[in-house]
């Protein structure tokens, strides 16, 4: 048995990154289950164990997320998932600041309820296809005639996987504008310490009580582990064997995917 | 008179950056000359100053920028440029490269002898609306693939000025192509030393005999600096008033503009 599997008593909880570890994004339906994920999901459930989804998604609402997920034959809902935008938009407002968005088409909704007109702030997000030139070069602009230039990021992310192959994410963006600018993001989503805390407060549990399982050696596991969490690192989505050696974060352990995770869990929990 | 002014004894020869200092590009013909610069190019060359054009222009090749300063009303030829793209070209066919170019379109045929088939390198210049997502994206996916990413930019520029405001240089993509892919650049045109240092061999004076004068207070006056030059700023193209107070570079002198400099420079010859 491995290592980890032998020091789980005391765990109350679960939380799980979404995509790379329940499905792969992309393509027509917009992405493929990881095979034993939705069952896994289900025996979590089942089990008694608390169950949080932690996502740095920002391709869309969190409404809009959980559909496709629903769809590709998950038991998720949209109380259950702690993600970027809806945490982004409270410190928004507890600020006033008025923020210029350079995120992908079906998050605009999430800010609905700010005002834009004038801004004083950059929010950036997993852009996608709206990362072009013209865009950045915007955002770019408004930052730059700030007097006091606020960049506020969904996220850290180097890059994710789809089912067509990598994709850059906010993080590579996030630092091209703090290079252009002179700045230092402030960052929302993993692996900021708050976002992780809310996602346990949501829980109800201790970090000690928690295990975090992701496919994201530096943002997940890093990011779980400086809260005080466990975490696994699953070798799907967007794991390269590499990460096994990473020069800063070991993981608690690493398991081939999120069913082998769960099976192992569940399974001393019984003991 | 200013300090700067005073101790030019023994300079030989003038280096000048272009894009901001002789002219602002962008717009319909190209660009706009910045008043006084034309004739101050004709004075240097009157003087019997020597005179090299030190660019990190890679939006074309050298005998397309050549010609369209010359149309602006520039006496300016190819053999008097120093700019990256030749310089990356040595540097490539030397290690038996083959790189993915994210260029300009208009700058592909200074590549033109290289093969560049199978890459093992990305070179990144200053695509501008080249930098799509998608683009991006592809030269991610070539380096995340090499045993062995090296990537070589064109620059390391933040932002140049064109008529209509600012523009995102390619050294904001260079960071990010360095953070998604946790490489360091190599980096070939100003600030590299290498670069000044061939510029000053093709006039053939010392660095103690050089004056440069741009507008991008770290990657000219910075750069030149630390070949032993000296380097004044002028207050034209991306010049902002708080490079003044720059917290690592400070210029030999700040002028108004190219005419200014020139102006004080050949009188003091003549003393």
């Amino acid at each position: 048995m491995a290592e980890w599997a032998k020091q789980l008593a005391g765990i109350k909880g679960v939380l799980l990154d979404i995509s790379g570890v329940l499905y792969d994004s992309g393509g027509e339906g917009g992405g493929v289950p990881i095979p034993g994920s939705i069952e896994a999901v289900e025996k979590i459930k089942a089990s008694g164990l608390k169950l949080r989804f932690c996502t740095n998604e920002t391709q869309a609402t969190r409404g809009k997320f959980v559909a496709k997920l629903q769809r590709l034959g998950f038991n998720i809902l949209v109380n259950e998932v702690t993600a970027p935008a809806p945490a982004a938009c409270r410190i928004l407002k507890e600020r006033n600041l008025r923020p210029h968005l350079l995120v992908h088409d079906d998050l605009v909704p999430e800010f609905d309820q700010l005002d834009k007109a004038n801004p004083n702030c950059v929010v950036i997000g997993d852009a996608a296809d709206n990362f072009s030139y013209k865009n950045l070069n915007e955002a770019f602009r408004i930052l730059i005639g700030l007097e006091n230039p606020i960049l506020i990021s969904l996220g850290r992310g180097r890059y994710y996987k789809e089912t067509d192959g990598l994709k850059l994410d906010v993080g590579v963006y996030m630092k091209a504008l703090e290079y252009a600018c002179d700045v230092q993001a402030e960052v929302v989503g993993k692996p900021a310490k708050m976002f992780f805390q809310s996602a346990l407060a949501e829980m109800e549990v201790e970090p000690q009580q928690a295990i975090m399982i992701g496919d994201d050696i530096v943002n997940d596991v890093g990011g779980a582990q400086q809260c005080g969490m466990r975490a696994l690192q699953v070798r799907t989505g967007k794991y390269r064997p590499c990460d096994e050696q990473h020069p800063e974060v070991k993981a608690d352990g690493y398991v081939n995917n999120l069913a082998e995770a769960v099976d192992i869990i569940v399974k001393q929990l019984h003991k």
